[in-house]
């Protein structure tokens, strides 16, 4: 790949076309032959695979099991749920045939013949099938709580879909629980945005709202969706995380009972919650800029690659005896380090790959820096780049990485920061909300107004912040009485 | 749970109706309300994960990387390869409209308007949807090897369905590898299917034999088929894994070439491989008994329990305190350990649903062995215990667990040393096959032949075994020149 075609198209040009550029030229993932589906590539499911090891260890420590449910839902079993079948019926993919056969001309056509008698939707949320699981798994209260998490594949038939945000296709889990009190099933749903929020803040380096989604932006058939929200650099909100409450509304559908401690029988009370390779539009867009990826050190695939500059292939291979105990000894602090000694390309041309993949902290060592006992760090970050004394290199890139993670989640949290202002009259907001971020105003709680401020300003109530300022107020748009600021933006 | 209600159906009763009361009451698995398609339960999927991280261990440590490819196969990509489709058009799912609607009566309809241009196969495996792909990753030499795993659920519309064993949904990974050369392919078959023997036996204490397949059993669409073959406690073979070394079927099916290093262009060389969530079958029906699940400790979920025998809550309490470094010992050791003080279920409950459930060790003290300075060791595989002193016990266990882990191999090794002849004429094969077991004997290499035994006998070639007595000899059924010994056996 010559050094041009790794150029992206600036963000200040083209937001959305730098957002395409950079996930096709960094290996990330690109269309596929089916409308609406991804390949993910091998360096962009590197980082997917960090965060799902990531997020798995804290579903586990917080008791969480994994288990496997069907692809396929009954269509039947979808419309048990009123507000479910509403919110996902325009958008199933549906099985009716399994079978094919050979035509007369040699090709396949579908086996009339092998029609299903009652088709089969494949998944786009497992809460019917778990349910209906469920219900063979709950008598008594000594069975509650079932905590299980799934990681599984969902397609939702979305008609404009964009890499990772919103794909036919996605990856993502599932969490599904089920409890014997209301409260227990609240503190859950609770708990699960509060991982989402730390796994956000703490390994993304992305900071986030938390909050209550209003009534018109819930999860089709929860009683409650908590949220984690993020702001992307072009000013545009991105959920990136929902937790459901979801009442007793699914124990209904499916008739699951239990005996409590009493001997009466009740219905179970659930909750689910998910994240999505939706992520990791959330992570690029968060800290990339227009040279590349920037990836917090935490989530990177290699945290660190070293570059041998030499004029011979005799130096190099001395070069590459001289490095060997850093290497280990990054290796031996669990820092992931790639040596790229290949022949077949000149540093400039590495340096600029790794670079555009965003690799936190690069070293680059030639034959003057053994001499002198030095070497070159460069971090991705702020793109700078110092000579340093050789000895004690490793402890100085294990503080970097920790200096990298600090630094753009500050970045993003001061981007945040300087993008989210308050706002008292309509007017004012829909000259705001041009110029993007998020907009904290009053709101007077009614579906009517969000309609209204939707259509006529593009933004939507992101959450009712959980945290932050709870004054009272009167809502922008009617004057009546509005019980806090909610926050509002246009988003992805 | 009551105690008779964890007894499972003797093996030397109904075999079958063994396996499934196993798999049913050690919660590993259930059948969904889908038809042929298995709810995996937290127990069971917890045994899986183990599986799947030591095989990502080893396929990364072999150069491997893991990708993401879409869940739909155009229907039209699936008959670009002759054999192949033939292969699998009889079994697949077929999805051929994206959207419902709510009809007068309430209920869901399929959306007659929203049918598909293009029917959607749901990947029965993954060739044709990746090497479509593979035609925009390659141009020259440069860009290969391209060695890519991916971990995916895979749909085959089966007629009869056992848990684990044949199901229409199924969890597996799939390799599939690109190469400049043939001769790197098939090295890269070899080796993969040799991945997947050193994981049966050193991992699952499985023995396998690795062969190559003959014709008539070869991968819709491979050149060679590479398998490894475990044989089950009732005679029956299990294949457990295989490899396809792929010639240049697919490049040429999706027009896959490449400049090599003189500038010539040339089709691409290709291999694919996998293992399913059938390896929890062959797991399963090769060490357990007709108490419950033998587990090997490399793959066990919780490789000790610790089981406190106490009169009150304060024993208990003091057994709790007096195990804590002992536990500790252990987890530091990496021997994941449970402890289940739970108060709602007795002693002897609790020992035949660890039994039931196939944890390798067992720990069992009460107050007298506090006293005394001892605790109660019982292992499963053997069924025996013995109460040994409580200091130096967590060496005691750490060396059991790799007894253990030896015992059970060399078990099934020794059981599949027995059932293990050598034939000459076809008439002791027909007699010597109802008995079960691997049967040596002599083919002349035809498809016809091996029909007729098929027809005759119900059983087939597992393999063309790699290793082992290479002498020719006369086909047991045409008295034609046979190559080599082949290994029959009926198989699931």
């Amino acid at each position: 790949m010559a050094k041009e075609l790794k150029e992206l198209t600036p963000r200040s040009v083209d937001y959305s076309q730098w957002y395409q550029d950079l996930v096709i030229k960094a290996d990330l993932a690109e269309s596929s032959a089916v409308r609406g589906c991804m390949v993910i590539k091998p360096y962009g499911y590197a980082i997917w695979e960090k965060m799902q090891r990531q997020l798995d260890d804290m579903f586990k420590e917080t008791g969480h099991s994994n288990a496997y449910f069907p692809l396929f839902i009954p269509k039947s079993f979808l419309s048990r749920e009123a507000d479910h079948v509403e919110g996902f019926a325009k958008e199933c993919a549906v099985v009716t045939h399994y079978r094919l056969k050979t035509s007369p001309d040699g090709g396949v056509v579908v086996d009339p013949e092998a029609r299903l008698e009652e088709e089969l939707i494949v998944r786009p949320t497992s809460e019917t099938i778990i349910w209906n699981t469920y219900k063979g798994w709950i008598q008594s209260w000594r069975d509650l709580p079932i905590l299980c998490n799934q990681w599984a594949n969902v397609v939702r038939w979305e008609m404009r879909t964009r890499l990772f945000l919103r794909t036919a296709e996605f990856l993502w889990q599932e969490g599904h629980t089920a409890h014997a009190t209301q409260a227990e099933a609240e503190e859950e749903a609770m708990r699960m945005v509060n991982v989402y929020a730390d796994f956000a803040r703490n390994y993304m380096a992305v900071p986030v709202h938390v909050g209550v989604k209003s009534a018109n932006e819930r999860f089709a058939g929860a009683v409650e969706t908590y949220t984690i929200e993020a702001l992307m650099q072009d000013g545009k909100a991105l959920q990136s995380g929902t937790s459901h409450f979801l009442g007793q509304n699914f124990a209904k559908a499916f008739d699951v009972t239990f005996t409590n401690k009493e001997g009466q029988q009740e219905l179970v009370w659930a909750t689910s919650w998910g994240v999505s390779t939706r992520l990791m539009g959330a992570l690029i867009m968060s800290h990339s800029d227009d040279n590349g990826l920037v990836l917090p050190p935490k989530l990177a695939p290699y945290q660190v690659v070293i570059i041998p500059i030499y004029k011979s292939l005799e130096q190099r291979d001395e070069i590459t005896r001289y490095i060997q105990p850093l290497l280990s000894e990054l290796k031996s602090r669990g820092i992931s380090v790639r040596y790229d000694d290949a022949d077949n390309k000149k540093p400039g041309w590495k340096f600029s790959e790794y670079e555009l993949k965003g690799v936190p902290v690069r070293l680059a060592l030639g034959g003057r820096d053994m001499e002198q006992g030095t070497i070159e760090v460069a971090r991705r970050d702020t793109l700078t780049k110092e000579t340093l004394p050789y000895e004690g290199i490793a402890d100085h890139v294990a503080q970097l990485l920790e200096d990298i993670q600090a630094n753009i989640y500050q970045k993003a949290l001061d981007y945040r920061e300087q993008h989210t202002i308050t706002v008292d009259s309509y007017e004012e907001f829909k000259e705001k909300i041009e110029e993007g971020g998020f907009i904290l105003a009053h709101w007077d709680g009614t579906p009517e107004t969000e309609e209204k401020i939707k259509a006529e300003t593009k933004a939507t109530i992101r959450c009712i912040p959980l945290l932050g300022d709870k004054t009272p107020g009167k809502c922008m748009v009617t004057g009546r009485p509005s019980a806090q600021r909610v926050l509002f933006a246009r988003a992805y």
